[in-house]
């Protein structure tokens, strides 16, 4: 939908258009729409939402414009709107909100949500409690089909998900049934006979991102949550998995490029705060990456001697830390998704040593040549060729080793990334290239 | 299950313990276990897998494997497992398999189901049509409740999903009934009463990333495929999707750190091949970079007389290179997100270009604090900071305009990331560096 168009029709009061508009489109790209749109204009537009419809667009609004459209709601409209969502949005949005208006919220909702809610809003950020619904369809054991089929008529409409039931006995998850098995199966037959019993569950501490992986691996609509005693407490669904993925690959992808993480989105983000998620990790680096510099300072009588030295600085600082980056974000990607573990260590860093030779001999093959055409000097091309192999040997193994050793000590795997293995394969070039060419060319340090 | 125990298990002809262990498994984890034994206890360990887990486990695996064990399976078991089989999973195999096994296979399944094989294998790669399945439920706008639960129950067994029903006139896609409407309402509702008519559909050539893009933003189950004619031909489950997602982002972190994309796994990778994929990128790199070497060796005369220019040439390199990757990240991953679009390309310029003035500004004290103790010379101090501002503002500017202008081209904005423009921003923070050192120091070049 052209925004355009839609202002256009509001502020020409096409009230019936406008509704008719916003009957034929989907809840998401209303919330989108909706975004763009000025405070006073977005009551009014909100107000034209079909009714059915206004609870999941709300939802998927951004926590700005719920905060506002919560402080104008009448008491009724906000009622009404709470009635319609799901348990785990509204938590969502209550993470979110000013104090003044999560009381006023807590307020309109029945006393049991309330109850709900208190509970869902105390678990650890990005645990599965956090994230989970309570609301989940639960069964008996000596159910039948047909049993199963009219208590989800009954209850199922609002229940996020009712495509996984759960068979519990004493609230202890026993086994699971998919209402797949509920509409092909024969009527008389029990729940007992038909559920699956190799359960996949996490407990409500568990990180979100194990979460996330799981639904993935397994291809899950639901993973059920069990407290710490083993009783089934509520369900996390597969939309809430796919944000989290979604999340933590964002958050990935900053760190391997020394960003702090942020969950708001890069327009959202106001210049000074983009400059302090930036500047922690720069200041770091760049004071590492005078180590390198001391490191030139020690060896200025060999360059005095011989300037062109330094012209091959940046082509080997630049390789060692390409070479070190492929390596590190190739091992970060298969800790991810668990193809590569801690025991495997050795094995990665003979692979790693293996492909360094091969990458290696055939730059410095290649650079070897160009640098007899240029400078007709073998001895130059023979010793920039070992520092360049000896660099990118040295690189991968450091690129290669320190994510996994990252993540044994439980960091994230990912800051072990391009920025510091750039920073520390620049000293080890640098030393590596002035001891071999101090050496060949008999140079006095 | 512990590898070894399971391997002790079957080697002790322990038939009925490996049966049991392996009635109570996940069909995912069988898979990852059966790839770990060697092709004769694979063959022996997968005939003892529950009939009715065979063909999920065998979906599952790699296609070594799979083709291992299609060429010992006799005509019988390969029929019973094909038979048992989505249509989409038998596709994905047949496109791993060598020709001799994929012709065993074609002439294992009915002729309808080789029918509908050769039209999916005939899609091109990575689009919708190649990920997609041809079983789903399809009913008619008059059909009721009752009507499309009994259908279901009848034929909805052989489905890959049969959570979102397709209502189709003449072929064409009207309208779209989930299975939880089915369940909670009422029996005597017809289609054309409940359908949803809002439909987000693709074509068959959508790209298989643009599909799984739209599974995250909507939270669907399936999405509908139309061809050309808009005709319904298909649906692409959520499952497929995830797997997309995943792979997609592997490839995107593959090309950001300079490696060419690639399907297999870390290890499954042989070490040439892993040779290839790096050094590609790296020997352009390292060409690149030798213009970095140039310019240097163009100001030789300047560090012959102030030997200490060359030891703040790495700590300007990496805090550019540095700033550059923060700012390429962001834009590549907001990209990929679509919350950044070409239009906002001078929003962008005009942000990033305060953040590094704060950034510039902020970094350049800190090393100033620094100089001015170690070396007590204002002027380096000096020197080294505009040079630091000069760099962190270009790098920052270059790193966030190169991605959108890749896209807007249709390349990959992910190779817009840290190894080139690390290369391109070294050469200008050199430049830059020289150019005001010259100056400042009045030294002739």
């Amino acid at each position: 939908m052209n925004k355009e168009i839609f202002m256009n029709l509001l502020q020409a009061r096409e009230y019936k258009a406008v509704r008719s508009i916003l009957n034929v489109m989907n809840a998401v790209d209303i919330a989108a729409l909706m975004e763009e749109l000025e405070d006073k204009d977005l009551a009014l537009a909100f107000r034209l939402i079909p009714k059915d419809k206004a609870a999941e667009v709300f939802a998927n609004m951004n926590s700005p414009m719920q905060s506002y459209l919560v402080e104008i709601f009448t008491e009724k409209e906000l009622k009404e709107m709470l009635d319609e969502m799901f348990l785990d949005d509204t938590v969502d949005l209550l993470e979110d909100l000013p104090a003044n208006l999560v009381t006023r919220i807590l307020e309109s909702v029945s006393a049991e949500k309330r109850r709900q809610i208190n509970i869902l809003l105390n678990y650890p950020e990005d645990s599965a409690g956090s994230v989970m619904t309570t609301e989940y369809v639960d069964l008996r054991k000596t159910t039948t089909v047909a049993e199963a089929l009219r208590h989800i008529k009954h209850t199922g409409i609002h229940k996020e998900t009712i495509y996984t039931c759960y068979v519990l006995e004493n609230r202890r998850l026993i086994g699971i049934v998919t209402a797949k098995d509920l509409l092909t199966m024969d009527d008389t037959m029990t729940m007992e006979e038909l559920m699956e019993t190799e359960i996949i569950s996490v407990t409500t501490h568990t990180d979100q991102e194990e979460v996330a992986k799981l639904f993935s691996k397994y291809d899950l609509l639901a993973i059920p949550v069990l407290d710490t005693d083993g009783m089934m407490v509520g369900i996390v669904t597969f939309d809430d998995a796919m944000d989290v993925l979604e999340e933590e690959t964002t958050e990935d992808m900053a760190l391997m490029s020394a960003i702090t993480p942020n969950e708001k989105s890069y327009f959202a983000t106001s210049v000074l705060d983009h400059a302090k998620h930036r500047i922690v990790w720069l200041l770091v680096l760049m004071l590492s990456a005078t180590f390198t510099g001391m490191i030139i300072t020690h060896y200025e009588d060999a360059f005095q001697v011989m300037p062109l030295l330094v012209a091959f600085i940046p082509m080997l600082m630049d390789t060692g830390g390409n070479c070190g980056s492929q390596s590190s974000t190739l091992i970060i990607r298969g800790l991810a998704l668990d193809e590569i573990h801690f025991s495997d260590i050795f094995r990665v860093m003979f692979k790693e040593f293996r492909i360094s030779l091969v990458v290696g001999i055939g730059l410095a093959i290649a650079n070897g040549i160009r640098l007899l055409i240029m400078y007709q000097n073998p001895a130059i091309a023979f010793v920039v060729g070992c520092s360049l192999i000896g660099t990118i040997i040295l690189s991968k193994l450091i690129g290669c080793t320190l994510p996994i050793l990252a993540q044994k000590v439980k960091l994230d795997p990912a800051i072990m990334a391009a920025p510091l293995i750039t920073t520390i394969v620049d000293a080890c070039s640098v030393i590596i290239y002035f001891k071999i060419a101090t050496m060949v060319f008999h140079l006095a340090v």
